[in-house]
């Protein structure tokens, strides 16, 4: 139809916009809509997890793919964990780029190129994979002899979230078997996640979930002891559940994420007392500008879909009880409330899901007693490859 | 806790990643999660809306909310658009920095920060903002005196969407009124968008809701025509409607977004003949592979929540009619499909809802007979600011 007509060079377009905020700003000087962290209640949040993984005398490796930041990573480590988990190369490659040296990527890569680059990345930090496919085994062994490198193995296992993983012990022990034997490659033992029962609603049905998950794990443990294969790790457990895991005596290793901010959906939880779920504190917001109040009874803010994502449900609006934010745009949030609030005012909204609003934004703003002291950049956002 | 650990320099973390494609690869090397775009079919939808304009004699001022894109603005208005609207103040700095002249931000801005940025950004093209509050006229006016420049201003009209807007004739009189009195503004006329009415299934259910869209415009317009204060535009309607807008008498420009690359949910739109709405062909896709099959009946790709939206339903699986993408993790998706894909295929997937897809990408992938052609920057991309 008409000729081609080229984008803008790359070095100018593809920068991320400045930081909404900086250091010393009050959160009325904030341009919104802004990934807002409560560096309190997150320092809180870090010491508590800490505490419950060494307690039970587990090792704890949370889950970068919530946070995205090598900056919260190595607070995290500083807090205690052994390293983190990655669901994506690039990820991974952030976090190593970011000051982290011990990063599971506790997934399967599949694509030749995504295999080269996790296998470089290996002579930069100790990395750690999973792979549930035989013929995956082997293309993980000459990415690793192609960079003379070493890279440690967990076999995934379907321990009940039916997605990734193996479902019998007869393939866990012979992938393995594979794993041990191949070249550049070590077996690490079991990777054992069980996702829906992070936010199954009851306690007791969340103890259940992971009785099952435990139970798969030791069969497949005590074969692979059986077999002489070792199993050195069987890790798992997310923010719902990780206290079960902590304490079953079979896993070795939680890799909790969510816990660090907290959504909506999670605090949806109950706790063994019926109480709602509250072991970690809030610590991450929206925070939004009221940009319109032509109509009645309704104020229109400044972020919708394209600052927080509305899978697990409408965020809540903090300090207003009687707002609701009942439909979300794209670019719009539209709050019911009787009375009103005047164009301008902030509010702060808490995200229904954490990691996908984490994944909108390019930048968290740090906020101590309501005054920003740092911004950190999300720095492995976007789809990861 | 412990000492504030800061993040990694500014110019090395904030850099999106590399682009997951160069110009000449087939799609098997194409990193994925990749969101691709079908050069043909894209071309193709430009003529298609440009014809509908310029056959009803109205405007076409495309929405650059949708594609986040310079270079596919540049394209649409070398197609015969008279300009772009943009929802956000960073949107419109991206467009114009990128070569468009001609931005109308369709929307209410309020904060001072931005205002001062708007108003700059007048310098170096012709902007145009929306407003339905007078206190933020007066603030519009001041921003606009501040930089020596002038915006023009329309006034929006609630015309059943329950947004943002005015709702009665005699405020938007007032409103007009105002803007033509102020320093630095220009009166333009009517921003009158039925958001809603783009998603109605049934084409007489979007012609009614427009039919009621047309006649408070047409209210409103007569009553600044009878108070000498003119009604040059009256702008509106999207990819479900704008038909219906163009020929109504009334409207004069339309903006449209989603045409550019249609999905899942406007396809389940329904034409006069109760057909699925075809006007526009799909031109996004998200390639994704197949990154596991340890279980029966099912695999699991590489593109989950944070690489397609799910806010208006799953994705739909190109080209293989038993497969259904079932379930959507953050980095997975699960797909249901009797017999197997193997390891490391590619599949391409109709996102459900284009524009929140598209803001999770950095990188575009044009695609010209299954081979990439171009890499366009989502410049944009983002909350916006």
């Amino acid at each position: 139809m008409q000729t081609f007509i080229p984008g803008p060079p790359m070095g100018t377009a593809t920068r991320p916009p400045n930081p909404p905020a900086e250091a010393g700003m009050s959160l009325l000087e904030v341009d919104t809509p802004a990934l807002l962290v409560d560096l309190d209640a997150l320092e809180r949040n870090l010491a508590r997890m800490a505490d419950l993984a060494r307690a039970a005398g587990v090792a704890l490796r949370p889950h970068a793919k919530t946070h995205k930041s090598p900056a919260l990573a190595r607070m995290q480590i500083a807090a205690g964990a052994v390293g983190v988990c990655c669901q994506k190369v690039s990820e991974a490659q952030a976090m190593v780029a970011g000051g982290v040296r011990n990063v599971l990527v506790s997934n399967e890569i599949v694509d030749l190129r995504k295999l080269d680059r996790l296998a470089r990345l290996a002579k930069a930090a100790r990395v750690s994979v999973c792979s549930d496919d035989i013929s995956n085994v082997d293309a993980l062994s000459a990415a690793a002899c192609a960079h003379g490198v070493s890279l440690r193995v967990l076999v995934e296992i379907d321990v009940g979230a039916r997605r990734c993983g193996v479902a019998s012990v007869e393939t866990a022990v012979a992938l393995a078997r594979r794993i041990a034997s191949s070249p550049g490659l070590s077996f690490g033992g079991l990777q054992a996640y069980r996702g829906p029962a992070q936010h199954q609603r009851e306690y007791e049905g969340r103890r259940q979930a992971v009785e099952e998950a435990v139970g798969r794990s030791r069969n497949v443990r005590d074969r692979l002891l059986a077999e002489g294969l070792g199993c050195a790790t069987i890790t798992g457990g997310g923010t719902g559940t990780c206290d079960f895991e902590a304490t079953s005596g079979v896993y070795t290793e939680i890799q909790p994420g969510s816990y660090v901010f907290m959504d909506a959906d999670y605090r949806r939880n109950r706790n063994a007392d019926g109480r709602e779920f509250d072991t970690f504190e809030q610590s991450l917001f929206v925070l939004a500008t009221v940009m319109s109040n032509a109509l009645d009874n309704t104020v229109v803010v400044d972020a919708g879909m394209k600052a927080l994502s509305v899978d697990s449900g409408m965020p809540l609006v903090v300090g207003i009880p009687s707002a609701r934010y009942v439909r979300a745009s794209d670019e719009h949030g539209t709050l019911e409330l009787p009375g009103s609030l005047r164009l301008g005012d902030r509010v702060r909204l808490v995200p229904g899901h954490c990691d996908p609003t984490v994944n909108l934004h390019d930048w968290y703003v740090g906020v101590r007693a309501d005054r920003v002291e740092t911004v950190w950049p999300v720095a492995a956002r976007g789809p990861g490859f």
